[in-house]
């Protein structure tokens, strides 16, 4: 098989490539090791920023999200049984973010490349990617108990933290950086409409949580865990017990509870790949990148990275010139300094690192303190969390 | 000898509250265990908040100030030998600092206490502070030789971290907040005019430094050095090569050298003891919370501390109530905890750790490339560098 662009791995980053690549008519393949309903379902981020937003309207993936979306014009911090709001718009000129769950993103983006009939082979499991800096590099992949392969103009590696792509970068030429947390995530799912209308960043001495939400009728919340928590090990009556107290407020306040649908633990992991590009091999989203979910970056970064990629191709085409293509890397790994920065500080401001000193939650609460009661450092999170300018 | 208030420490937070106590006809006695030679040229501080310069104005110790000092409108942050201005008024709606030596601020108030027949006596060395809870304290001294004691209906322990007026707090009542860095500063004083107007803050892969004064003829310049470095390891030159690869720039700025007058290691610490009260016991400046020098706040959170307990022993005067000093110790660690906060942030941004992972190298360069280009971000910085609002 052959294509101009080979894109490994339909995550909502390689989905979202070949929709914008088709919008420009240039052909391309999506090879996904999973099969349809994995990809469906699988629970990821939900919070689109302003720029998500418009680029999958744009793409023509907006009409579900302008539907059933909801968008959320703040958050609210919420520390020493204090309430407080960080208002958006107010504060960056009107924008604001949406909640839509990355698998229903996934969903119509699917929908979109097979009623279309263009090229999306799932169950494909991509192997390697060779010749990654001749002018035909290629893809081998196993499909339908088949070996194959898939010649391309150029790859785009859309397979996240541990997939194949980025291994064809010697390790010579590539440098990693890589900070992990000694807690992670304890996320359920559960039939209840959210307790609060929009997200609540809760910062406690017992640990962080979080209230999020993936409709009006189903809440979606966190608990800050040690690293290596066996969900099992947390029933859901001593789940909704530890929200209860981590959410606690003066003023009456109350969290409703509801049947527990779902319950998994997320690791906690911020890692970069420099460069994002090998000669003909791009790398994109997670297969690059990964953030801890504090910030809620992770998707957005992938998007942001698609879109320079497109444009770069796009240039190409029409004027031959390889200068935006040379400057993807560069390009997005400003933006996603921006956001590992973003969400480094965020889960270091809101979680209880074990054996912190006394001096390090006193800070704590003094940069809360601060971001709640300065208009220049709400203004800086809000601009953070709605989103760094794309390309 | 017998007071209102007995004042442990002729640095510029005993010195400054007497002036203050004085100017509402309140009366105290000055304690200081050194001789006014040494009190008078400890290199110290340099850099005056708005609401500093304020405070010396109105108690009358301004004029020099206004004539010698220096006013500031922004600083400058050099990294990846490019340069970058804050612009305080500009942000802040048109605060700046002042760059006035601390040494200066003190001659202006001894002299000011003794041609006024104040008492202040030197050589005065405070042994203990007795009966703190009690409606009569006192200061145990020693003095020309004998023994003595101050009589006192409060007592004001103004005598820095390593003084006796905190031991006065029984440790089951107290509780401290700490930490150290891997670093220090050599500071040198150079017989040479600045080669920047304003002060340089400068991260470079070898380590932080900044470019700073005294006065149009004297350059204070500091390197970061690891924590116990001997200065006489340092030769003059030695100095101004480090200085200069760490100041380089892009655009052939230059770093003038002269004459070396002095060369010492500051060490770097954060400390806060909590509370800054007991009995009739006021911990103020130093002695209660110390700060690394890179925010430029040591000397202004002794300011805040002094009007705040001012004003409360004066409200007590003219009103019987203890309400303001009461809230003594709340109010001014509010303050305390935001420069403790930012001169940590500051300090953490700009200087190279030891065996820092590649990740944190990045992270500070994504800091300050933030804080470089969001408006929202350099406000939050103009606002805390040009000071916190007083009590």
């Amino acid at each position: 098989m052959r294509t101009t662009v080979g894109i490994v791995g339909a995550g909502p980053a390689g989905l979202l490539l070949a929709r914008l690549l088709h919008t420009a008519g240039i052909d391309s393949v999506v090879l996904e090791s999973r099969d349809r309903a994995y990809v469906e379902h699988r629970q990821r981020a939900g919070i689109l920023e302003q720029g998500t937003v418009d680029v999958l309207r744009a793409a023509g993936a907006g009409e579900r999200m302008d539907r059933e979306g909801l968008r959320h014009d703040g958050i609210e911090l919420r520390f020493d049984r204090t309430r407080h709001r960080i208002d958006f718009p107010a504060l960056t000129g009107g924008r604001s973010v949406m909640v839509h769950a990355q698998t229903e993103v996934c969903k119509d983006l699917i929908a979109l490349q097979l009623k279309e009939g263009h090229p999306l082979l799932f169950e494909a499991e991509a192997l390697a990617v060779e010749d990654a800096t001749t002018a035909r590099p290629r893809v081998r992949y196993r499909h339908e108990g088949r070996d194959a392969v898939l010649e391309c103009d150029y790859v785009a590696g859309c397979d996240g933290f541990w997939g194949i792509a980025r291994r064809a970068i010697p390790e010579r030429l590539g440098r990693t950086f890589e900070r992990s947390y000694p807690y992670a995530w304890l996320g359920i799912l559960a039939d209840v409409p959210p307790s609060h209308e929009e997200l609540v960043y809760a910062r406690h001495d017992r640990g962080f949580a979080l209230l999020s939400m993936r409709s009006p009728s189903v809440s979606r919340l966190y608990l800050q865990v040690p690293e290596g928590t066996d969900p099992d090990d947390w029933s859901d009556d001593a789940v909704w017990t530890e929200l209860e107290r981590r959410f606690e407020t003066d003023d009456g306040w109350r969290l409703e509870r509801g049947p527990v649908t779902q319950k998994s633990v997320t690791p906690m992991r911020s890692f970069v790949h420099e460069p994002m590009r090998h000669g003909r091999l791009f790398l994109a989203g997670d297969a690059a990148h990964i953030v801890p979910p504090t910030g809620a970056k992770g998707l957005n970064l992938a998007v942001g990275d698609v879109v320079t990629l497109a444009r770069a191709l796009i240039h190409r085409r029409d004027t031959g010139s390889d200068q935006l293509l040379d400057a993807y890397s560069a390009t997005c790994l400003r933006r996603v300094w921006q956001a590992e920065r973003f969400s480094h500080d965020m889960t270091a401001l809101l979680h209880r690192t074990p054996d912190a000193a006394p001096f390090e939650d006193r800070l704590q609460l003094a940069r809360l303190a601060r971001l709640t009661s300065s208009r220049a450092a709400m203004t800086d999170l809000a601009e953070c969390y709605t989103g760094f300018p794309l390309g």
